[in-house]
């Protein structure tokens, strides 16, 4: 048994250890195939049936509507920055609104105002987004070409707990860093997106949930590669699509239904490592100082600073000692981001709290 | 020893055996990391020597000019098709040129059309594509935005043995499906794009070699996602690039230069593997009907056509049982293909050689 880490990068990002082991053990040849899955045609009966898998499992999982299409597509969630508004704002004549609540809102809407009307009906730059909007706050006009939003901010550590009420205006949601999290109710969106790796598998793919009448809208003539139209018509292979990530995908889905037992459950587990987490920070008499406001803490991304800079590299090197690792912030909230996806185990949450509480009594 | 076949599929295709085995060997975790290469940041020092020694593999492979960046996309070849006219084409006034050998020609014309004025200065429709024009048929127009060809066609097998003189109009290559399967002289082209799921890996990932000069034509104000100057500034990672996918180039790389030794062997080795499957073609007594022009045979796709439909599929089917697979041809010119990319062993050829042999001694 090879030696892992507990390893808290927020992406690409720790995956369970039974999918990496059945990619392991199947590498060489896919049973019953003689290739391996990185061998076959995009086109064979062997990658048909992956990724028919992957659309069923992600289809129960979230109880996804007959009324959207589920495409893969590569690019990450940067080119769905540019698609979205690609295919749904440029050339529309209408303006469409972003909820600012990070850095990827902040780097979707970037992307939106190169390609037509964009303006941020909300943005936490002020309190450097610590906290978000309720949703009767955000102020949709009606005719938005639609409201942009991200569920989770990897980066400050702030997560939504739902969606907002859009009526008619579709609501577009990046779900990169919490998709398969949790259930959620997906009526409520007009287009989800979400890059893998991080609850859901590795880099180089990224699942769209896209509501059937949005297709409508995409503008006829776009590039075949950055046309959703394209993607659903084409059942996600205008070209060849990204197989072995794909793979992962589905793999990873398969262990969410099979051994976690679908997503109350994992949101109930992911629900419970948060908690131990917040909990030493709460109970640290203002060592640990969190990031976010405590009604708008992420599951996902838990961030925190400590009394000064030389005390957070100290923290991070210890806690490589013990094999807790990447725990390091992003620069432009700095401190420390212990990031917990799906696959990251309890285990790891427990042996990093109780370094996070010797830690805060040793140095406090 | 996991039973295995040959498989001859046109991409994504057969891998480097040795490098199946040291990806699965590694799979939990990469030496002295503790965790997968699947599963660690993008800006880890892992990750960082991961692709560093991609691009210095590449570079020594094909002997890059120090005035050409390399950089890893996604979104395969088709997504090139449209950032080469994107970045180099739109709003420039210009028209750009294009050679259409074939379906992957034609394929990127399609998309150039799109994004301005683009013109085919050479089209091989009238007879399916069965050949190349010469380098002085091709009349490039002193102010063309580029020249647009494509290095091998997959489908038609017809492949280029060089590469005409552009003059000071740059020549853009999709280099997709002979990318690394022999030395060329990179000084000849402005940029070339190859995905890496035929010679250099799995899919997912997409090389592009570009010359400095070109850069600086990139327009501003072109999305995070589609800008070359972009994936230059950050070394190809504008946003999380496919670490497996690059992980798996960089292996293929390793075994191209260790264990074949370089790009000269390797393109005698393709060139031995093709003469064999040609000789049994051309001995046949007019059994097999080569599809390319003797002069323009690809070394990458043997392309040929049997008496009858019916034989075509018994061949087909009749090469499966000795695990020969995946050589149907392509819809659009029928037949049989066998694609014998860099990892398809010799031994792998000589068997299909053998089953050819007997197949027209036995049907013809």
């Amino acid at each position: 048994m090879t030696e892992r880490v507990y390893n808290f990068s927020p992406g690409p990002a720790v995956l369970p250890l039974p999918v990496l082991e059945q990619a392991q053990r199947d590498l060489l040849s896919l049973p019953g195939v003689g290739a391996s899955v990185m061998e076959i045609s995009h086109r064979s009966k062997a990658f048909d049936a992956i990724l028919t898998d992957a659309q069923a499992l992600i289809r129960q999982l979230l109880g996804v509507p007959d009324n959207y299409r589920l495409v893969f597509m590569q690019g990450g969630a940067h080119l769905q920055f540019t698609l979205v508004a690609q295919n749904f704002l440029r050339g529309t004549g209408r303006t469409a609104e972003y909820v600012l609540t990070g850095s990827w809102g902040n780097a979707a809407f970037k992307e939106a105002q190169k390609e037509g009307s964009a303006r941020a009906i909300w943005d936490g730059k002020q309190h450097n987004y610590s906290h978000l909007p309720a949703f009767n706050e955000l102020k949709i006009s009606a005719d938005a070409a639609y409201l942009h939003m991200t569920s989770n901010e990897t980066i400050q550590g702030v997560q939504f707990k739902g969606e907002p009420d859009t009526g008619t205006v579709p609501l577009v949601c990046d779900s990169s860093s919490d998709f398969l999290s949790r259930p959620i109710d997906v009526r409520r969106y007009g287009l989800i997106y979400a890059c893998a790796q991080k609850n859901a598998g590795i880099a180089g793919v990224t699942a769209v949930l896209i509501r059937d009448d949005l297709l409508e809208r995409v503008p006829k003539n776009l590039s075949a590669s950055l046309d959703y139209a394209n993607f659903a018509k084409t059942d996600s292979r205008p070209n060849t699509p990204p197989c072995f990530a794909i793979y992962i995908l589905m793999l990873v889905c398969r262990w969410l239904r099979d051994e976690i037992g679908g997503l109350e459950k994992m949101a109930a587990l992911n629900t419970q490592k948060a908690k131990l987490l917040y909990d030493v920070v709460d109970s640290s008499g203002g060592f640990y100082r969190p990031h976010a406001r405590p009604d708008c803490r992420s599951l996902m991304n838990v961030t925190f600073r400590l009394p000064s800079e030389e005390l957070e590299a100290e923290f991070v090197k210890d806690a490589a000692q013990l094999k807790l690792t990447e725990l390091k912030g992003h620069r432009s909230v700095g401190g420390i981001r212990a990031s917990i996806y799906n696959a990251m185990p309890r285990a790891g949450v427990e042996a990093l709290a109780q370094f996070m509480g010797d830690f805060a009594q040793r140095k406090g």
